[in-house]
């Protein structure tokens, strides 16, 4: 067996510029040199866990067992909230307990977790504004080390719970919202893929509505399949329903804002 | 022999927000764990196959043999455009077979080239829009892991190629173009360096042509030669000319646009 | 022992786009093909030697000993400014010798240095504008691989040194200025945190002026002891004292400048 230093994922919404990704490295590599980082994204808009656990919960099942993600959009850093690690499948997280860990369990289940109340294992002195350096690095590190979840703290039995926007069926519509959209432009709506929102109906001109505007688009299965410069619907990569403009950015095209409500016809069965 | 995990390096125009690049990055570590990544650039203008072209050229020289290079600028993902593995010396490519790799073939032969169509290496279900996790990361993974060319699917002859820009040499003229501005500010010509333009003629002012507008500079060898906040050319880094300017952005100077035509006037021998 | 590839962190202001740093990297692997790189950033405003210096003293103590820093900010290239390797405690800085390595040495003595001379380990042909991928890497990828110092070239004496912006004490008055502002908005003073500016007197309200505008702002121990939307002043994570805003961006509620000087009254004793 060919031996390897532990993968450690991170996600944050620190930017690139200012090192403080490179400290929480520092601070993981004095605890364990052999660490194998990934990072996820460091441009989590400022502070939205919502955003932050979506990447999460798209992202972290690429990764292999014995994994450790380290998330860290906390802006309720030097609150009582609380810091917590978790184990889902074979799959460990390190994070605040603000709901940024929590949308994995729509995925998987979440099997253990504990407070990181340990105070052993902190960097010290803990600033009182950086817990991800100080708080969360040093137990991704021990868990990377080897240690078991109980060394880290006390179980707790419940996680702060984002609900994962579900969209809402009325007669005739679906209502959703705008999830994110790309570096490429594409817009990512909060309905899952591969849901049968449809039936035999027909797919060729889905209309939406959304702050006062309608638009009709083909729902399609690839970007080839409208003509350059077009509009589609399609299953997207991440499991939702996107917006996309062939060789072009949809959200230029259409104006709709992260986090906007929007309204999907479903046409009557013919 | 110190025993280290093989070297992938990744080229795309992901950005870094959305964990796409992380997602590919899991999908090879699930495949093999000793994986040392180097992101060479996601920046690479939306779909501009050609700057990945000339990135991809310019940088992977500097790595070791056994260097295997994932580059995804795949604006064709979905349709029938092939996904290619090709080997270049001791290095191996995986891409879109839209050019994206072609460009190595300026500095050294390409020896071999299969299609990716062995559909068991490849991760499922694929989806239509992001073929860059589902069939080209697993098989860069598969590589690194010591697979042969010939797994990966049958060979093929011929490579989608670009014309890498030459510039056209007119009486007393050379027509060139921008190749790309880069973070500095430098702007890059599609002539490369160490050719011998000028021949025994005055190079202390050479005189461009873009867009209407003329200017002059003087051919130096080295930032330092002219004095703060001056224009001037030079042999850069690349291996192109390039303007720059002293402690300073030529490209806020000097309005040039990426892909504009330039023409440099060579003065009659003296 | 776990056998483990060395540790090279990575500092410049060459940002993310152009593959410079990977060119970095891949010469650097060439080497040693076992390092495990951590980018502090690339995203150093141009050619600011005093940001990039700040940035490594904030960051390299956070790193196990045995690490090497390369460090390249690096107006004067193609100048006799010397490059050089540094030794400090267990750590191993490579750069300019412009200051960027100078601050360091506010947190730990500089116990050798050389002029990386010996032009046997450089990369040839060697760009007159690229010394960072030339002459840096190789250097650092030595001492990765095991070198000592003197084979990189001749000891010397002395260090260009940055003057680190140290408080100006005046009656009554701490006269500071604008070290950086953050990716959050936040403002760093140069006012090192954990001195008693304020002695017994009252924090309540701390008054600033810069730029003709005077302010106040209640000086805290973290985030959450303001209401969400107001400023404050608090000891910040990097070591200096930090003007944030709970929930928001105090730069862009305060328009100061990077480099603007800022006063801080303080109020007679009572």
């Amino acid at each position: 067996m060919l031996r390897h230093g532990p993968i450690v994922t991170l996600l944050t919404d620190f930017g690139d510029r200012d090192g403080y990704v490179a400290q929480m490295k520092g601070v993981m590599l004095s605890i364990l040199p052999t660490i194998n980082f990934v990072d996820i994204s460091h441009h989590v808009p400022p502070q939205n866990v919502l955003i932050g656990a979506l990447l999460l919960r798209n992202t972290f099942p690429t990764f292999p067992d014995g994994t450790i993600h380290l998330a860290v959009v906390d802006p309720g850093v030097g609150t009582d909230r609380r810091v917590v690690a978790v184990q889902v499948g074979q799959h460990w997280l390190v994070g605040p307990d603000n709901g940024l860990l929590s949308l994995v369990a729509v995925v998987e289940k979440i099997d253990r977790a504990v407070a990181i109340e340990n105070s052993a294992i902190w960097r010290h002195p803990v600033s009182r504004t950086f817990h991800g350096r100080d708080i969360m690095a040093p137990a991704a590190a021990h868990l990377a080390k080897g240690a078991e979840l109980a060394e880290l703290g006390p179980p707790i039995d419940e996680l702060v719970r984002l609900q994962p926007p579900e969209p809402i069926r009325q007669a005739g519509k679906l209502v959703g919202q705008i999830l994110c959209v790309d570096h490429f432009g594409n817009i990512m709506l909060s309905l899952p893929a591969q849901n049968d929102y449809f039936g035999a109906r027909d797919k060729s001109l889905v209309t939406f509505s959304s702050g006062g505007v309608e638009f009709s688009l083909p729902f399609v299965e690839t970007y080839s399949d409208v003509p350059p410069g077009q509009l589609m619907l399609l299953e997207g990569s991440q499991g939702f329903l996107e917006i996309a403009a062939r060789d072009g950015a949809a959200n230029q095209m259409l104006r709709l804002r992260e986090g906007a409500q929007i309204t999907l016809s479903i046409p009557p069965g013919q």
